[in-house]
């Protein structure tokens, strides 16, 4: 049986010969990343054979890996079957976000305040003179005749209580027992956030009974072959029931695999894990719980419920306790989901008494303002580019992408991820690369590159060479190709820095707006909470410099990571938190910017660098 | 395409040619009796061609029918396909009360007060100024945000809204939306109330807006291929999960069938029976819900509960709205289930202020007593002598039974069921037969034929032919071969007479107990009701004679009919009598008897006649 030894993970498996090698990374409890489902057509999971022998590639390789990575030992994963004994180096995520375990900070810590109880109890035997009939015997001792007990925990009760000295330990959420097990097994009480993305699935299991993170898993949401936006698969999903079945498939079905690695991980029993919370946009919401989000696309954009909604997991399919129970978060509006929800709670700002701004950047921007003790939302539709799509050379943030460019000493410099040869922009780069620009004078608060013909005076000497015409209009050179991954120049485009002002001016007037509804101007605002990945990583400063942020100190900008996702966790640690999260929907006020008439004129005027 | 008639029903059903005819009449909503699901083993369903062709006998037919029967053109419903047009005789049950929809003289009356409410609604649309999401639209025009909704109701719902101008009916069960219909099916509100017997399991359909039973069903309960009684189906059960199971398929597929019927009878939707209400002895209730019995058939008794258990009709496969409510009423003790409860509730014992006892006979007697207000009640092991079982010619109570036997001018008269040729002798003829036979002198208190070789002059003369000896010592010929169906002598045996003094012994012993507890005696009692079908049938005279009953004048006795399942019936209808329901169990104090050091005394001071 040959032996697979994963590095830098340290995990050693033995296979049968001839497993796909992909199938075995899985098994070792290994995430790899892949959109295709091992088909061979997204070339996402790459892997390195390090000893072991690397064959012939298939053309799947020989498509997605270039001549020098198939000699290094690169190959897809999913092409392999393994034969001999075997060293594989699994590339480290890049995403690295997805990895993080605590909690970001300036957000509110995980308190232990679990919705599900568990207690064991000794019960006295029955007797003729005692003839209490076994549930309600359990009733009486816990003192609580008013709680009803799941079916399919009543049926074993007295062969369990028989078979262990009535001896057993009763899982209590609300008035309901999910699950009685036998012994004491009160010290085993876990629970899972999830924060379902529409790219990315993200699991934290959590140990309810102090609040921790014990393992946190994450894949891609594989829903994204019926288009990786939420408009698309709206538009799926509102061609059938069965084509709505097969997105909620697809969602529950990566759901399970966080969760299979998750109790990997931390060797936890499935039936051990009592509960999810769950957060994310009002699509993926829907789609979750398979409910039609028909309506959702056109206007006036109308979610069927904005509760949250609470099922068992057996209702789901989720490999979970079965009893267990599985809360959605509400959502606030059609495009305002409980991903916002998770933010708010997160960073207390329904608690806040002064003026403060959240900004979740991603395809949508969503927007939460306190201010006089009020709450409003809205959602700005931003489009890609943040995540480096629509952009000419865009990428998402992995290695290779400029994720930093500075204007110093008159010159550009920037940095990649990992320092890899340059290979395209992410979201952050160009947010920097236009701000560069900005500051080296080669673009004007109109957005549009000086013309080196026209005013040749405008343009540095050493600059000139950077700055070609290219397709639609001109082009500024940020790596030339000498020194990029596959020799083309890297180039920010007229076209991107187009699409840079579209995507900061929604967000930017969306905030005016919600500004002037509460009646105060940006400079009352006491901070900025820039949520989400891309908070992470986007330069304040640059921020500041393209207009995308309101003209504050950059000390009141303050990054608060996956802040979303930290609701969902502390929603399912807390009950205290739940019951914050379940009111949200009634005091969150939502606008709704797209028919507003003074929305054009404000967003307009928001196009403006700076 | 044959046509079939079915008399006296005269109903037509067309068929195409060769279709099973028992398959036949239940297309036509016919029921015909049968244990074998057609397997042509039982011979029960038995039918008559009056015109059309009979054909050769099956091998079958010629087992259970004689040749004078199927001259006459009987044969077994199951075994026959129908060629041409026929007209067909269908025996009408001689369950009478299997038929009954009123309720029995003596109890309490259907109240309409149902659990379940619908309310039609119009909803205004949704627009930019107002986009509340669908559920929360509705439940704010219901003004009950406080509803949790299904989530099957849910999916659809965005869509059935715009199908139908913003026009649905929610059904609304406590705090919970189970059903959104398109349009106002306000008037559509119906509930099914079941009584599962160990033997007979009957439904009654009832529209709940006026409480009116608008159809009865049954069907013989199909667990009786594990035995005729609940310890047979215990044992069964308890060999493991599977077999459990088994017994609950079978149950529940016979109340898929008893459902089905009833919605044909009535051709009411099944989406439109919104709750079920069940009552059965506690073994039933077990194997209804699928519930481990094991530990009710060795001392102490325990059932796994004793509350009503409440679950989603889908849950158990019933096939009526999914979402819809099924209740199985509390039981009060392993021996005493919801049956009992509901002759409480049909008697209204639980507000009764005057002493009165009932008393439920069948293979387990269950006795209760009102006195003092306080209930009692105990379960005895009556044996199934008043079944028909255990008797030398003993059957259950259908055409050519005994039925009737007095003692009149020195005289034995009697009938039979239907005044069919004599063929056996069913409970309530057996007990006027031991009461003749002691009137008459023939036997004496302890339940002894006198001998007519010792004692010849005890034995009047006319009787002398027919008091003969058996194997077990002196039997009573009650029909003498001439008359009788099969040309032997209907007899009542020394044996029988044992039988039957141990039933009522065990009975009366355990009235006794109830009475004693209570701190009151026989003369104290205002009334004794007789719940179930036997106690429509007895003769109160001769339950009085053998000392079955208490020595109380006759219009003390009063006959209340199948009070179990009218308490089913009340309990669904009326939430004031569910509440009822639902307290009994804290309600009613329950007597073990199998162990009282007194039982002894008292039951062999029963056993008397007199």
């Amino acid at each position: 049986m040959p032996k697979i030894t994963f590095i830098p993970q340290n995990k050693e498996i033995g296979v049968e010969t001839g497993t796909n090698l992909l199938k075995a990374a899985d098994e070792a409890g290994l995430y790899i990343e892949g959109d295709c489902a091992g088909k061979g057509t997204c070339g996402k999971c790459r892997v390195k054979i390090v000893e072991g022998d690397t064959g012939k590639p298939t053309k799947a390789e020989e498509k997605h890996l270039s001549a020098g990575d198939l000699k290094a030992g690169w190959v897809l994963s999913c092409q392999r079957k393994i034969k001999q004994d075997s060293v594989v180096e699994v590339p480290i995520q890049k995403d690295a976000h997805l990895r993080k375990t605590t909690l970001a900070g300036g957000v509110e810590s995980l308190e232990a305040e679990p919705l599900v109880e568990k207690c064991f109890v000794k019960l006295s035997r029955p007797a003729v003179k005692d003839q209490t009939a076994d549930l309600e015997r359990l009733l009486n001792h816990l003192k609580r005749p008013d709680l009803s007990v799941e079916l399919r925990e009543l049926s074993g009760l007295p062969a369990m209580l028989r078979n262990n000295a009535f001896s057993v330990t009763a899982t209590i959420t609300g008035n309901k027992i999910i699950s009685i097990e036998p012994g004491d097994t009160s010290n085993q009480l876990y629970g899972i956030a999830f924060d379902i993305g529409t790219t990315t699935i993200m699991g934290s299991l959590i140990d309810l009974k102090n609040a921790e993170v014990t393992a946190v898993a994450a894949v891609t949401n594989p829903q994204n072959i019926y288009g990786a936006d939420v408009i698309s698969r709206i538009n799926h999903a509102s061609q059938g029931k069965e084509e709505l079945k097969q997105l909620q498939d697809k969602v529950l079905e990566a759901a399970n695999n966080v969760i299979k690695d998750l109790l990997k991980q931390t060797k936890v029993a499935r039936d051990r894990v009592y509960e999810i919370v769950a957060v994310g946009n009002t699509t993926m919401s829907h789609l979750f719980m398979g409910i039609d989000p028909t309506y959702l696309a056109p206007a006036p954009f109308i979610p069927a419920y904005s509760r949250a909604l609470e099922v068992e997991a057996s209702d789901l399919g989720l490999k979970v306790n079965p009893s267990g129970r599985v809360t959605f978060l509400p959502n606030l509006a059609g495009y305002v989901g409980s991903d916002t929800v998770g933010v708010i709670l997160a960073t207390g700002m329904d608690r806040r008494e002064d003026n403060c701004a959240a900004i979740d950047i991603g395809t949508n921007g969503e927007l939460v303002l306190a201010a006089n003790g009020k709450l409003m939302a809205c959602s700005t539709a931003a489009g890609p580019a943040f995540e480096g799509a629509q952009i000419k050379q865009g990428m998402r943030a992995s290695a290779g992408a400029v994720e930093t460019v500075r204007y110093v000493d008159n010159e550009i410099q920037l940095s990649t991820i990992d320092d890899a040869p340059a290979c395209g922009i992410c979201g952050s780069g160009l947010i920097d690369a236009a701000a560069a620009l900005l500051e080296a004078g080669l673009v004007d608060a109109s957005g549009r590159f000086v013309n080196p013909e026209e005013n040749p005076e405008d343009v540095p000497a050493h600059f000139k060479d950077r700055l070609k015409r290219g397709k639609g209009g001109f082009e500024f050179i940020l790596v030339p190709g000498e020194d990029s991954e596959n020799g083309e120049d890297i180039v920010l485009s007229q076209g991107d820095l187009r699409e840079l002002q579209l995507a900061k001016g929604a967000i930017y007037a969306g905030l005016m707006i919600l500004l002037k509804e509460a009646g105060i101007n940006e400079n009352d605002l006491d901070e900025v909470l820039l949520a989400g990945a891309f908070g992470n990583y986007v330069r304040k400063e640059s921020a500041l410099a393209i207009g995308l942020l309101p003209q504050l100190p950059p000390e009141k900008i303050v990054a608060v990571g996956n802040a979303a996702g930290d609701g969902s966790k502390m929603s399912l640690a807390s009950k205290t938190v739940r019951e914050r999260a379940l009111a949200l929907p009634g005091k969150v006020q939502h606008l709704e910017l797209s028919t507003r008439s003074d929305f054009q004129d404000i967003f307009v005027d928001a196009l403006k660098y700076r």
